[in-house]
């Protein structure tokens, strides 16, 4: 049997779309999260995955059954150029949950956050990224955050923003705030 | 009784903060959006009012009781320079009940969703606005949003983004979908 080409057609501008969130200024990760909150709004399941990030807590996650979220980083710096192992291998535990994530069809959106930092700081290769993209089912939302994006993700993204910071509180003198920050 | 200087400083930074997210790029209100979810998941009480929009659903408001949504627009197009008496009338009552929601102390994080497409398109004057900035409790977080954030508006705020589109999906003919645009 054929497909319905009236469904075919649907389904190519109903696919699931790639997004970015890059630049310095604040809102990449909470721009993602809005889209998590829209997204469970209606129905869907979402990941979030964290790279090289302990804080977030988001309790908010017990009052949302659809929500998930899993940390993979550890509650230190990582060094740009020469990150130690352990964040080496949390990055990569990480990625590799998210690809199955990805292909397993148990999510609608998958929220890979600060993704495109971890690219930059080499804890996970651009080629590997791409590929992910590249093969991901095509009803799933992918999302990534992070500054640095790499110029073959933005390509090969359908929505890509740069938060750029005009000014920040943190230039006052005011530290992070839980229910601001994370 | 003196106040107590610790607390007096303690007070001064855990202020609240006033944040704009402006700019022609996707992801200004789902970053404000995630503030609330931010702070929602501390157990703090979040109001939105959107206004000028009519289609934001965001069913999820049902799961998060602290989470209160308010619409202020119909869903039709305001026409930059003459809008109708009712949107007009709308805004203005939204802009009333954003007043009283940010005196009242029931809140902890007020959005104020497109406010800033308001006040550029005359819907509410500028100078309401920058006097209920001004006269707002100290703890309590006001987000402003919305392309073309008036310029006292930016000098006022602790914190301002822009999100600047460098590209986007509509440009590839995909049309608004539940669970991404509302």
């Amino acid at each position: 049997m054929t497909k319905d080409p009236i469904e075919e057609t649907l389904a190519k501008y109903n696919r699931g779309l790639i997004m970015v969130f890059t630049g310095d200024g604040k809102g990449k990760t909470t721009a993602a999260l809005g889209q998590a909150l829209r997204a469970l709004g209606h129905g869907k399941k979402v990941l979030v995955i964290q790279f090289m990030k302990y804080g977030e807590v988001l309790c908010a996650e017990q009052c949302l059954p659809n929500l998930t979220f899993k940390l993979c980083g550890l509650d230190s710096f990582v060094m740009r150029g020469s990150p130690a192992k352990v964040d080496m291998d949390l990055a990569q535990a990480g990625f590799r949950l998210a690809k199955e994530a990805i292909q397993s069809g148990q999510y609608d959106m998958v929220i890979l956050d600060e993704i495109n930092v971890a690219v930059d700081f080499g804890l996970i290769g651009i080629e590997e990224v791409l590929a992910m993209l590249k093969e991901k089912p095509e009803k799933v939302d992918v999302i990534l955050t992070g500054r640095y994006a790499h110029p073959e993700i933005v390509a090969l993204a359908d929505t890509v923003s740069e938060v750029r910071e005009v000014k920040h509180h943190y230039s006052q003198g005011i530290k992070e705030r839980a229910g601001i920050e994370f």
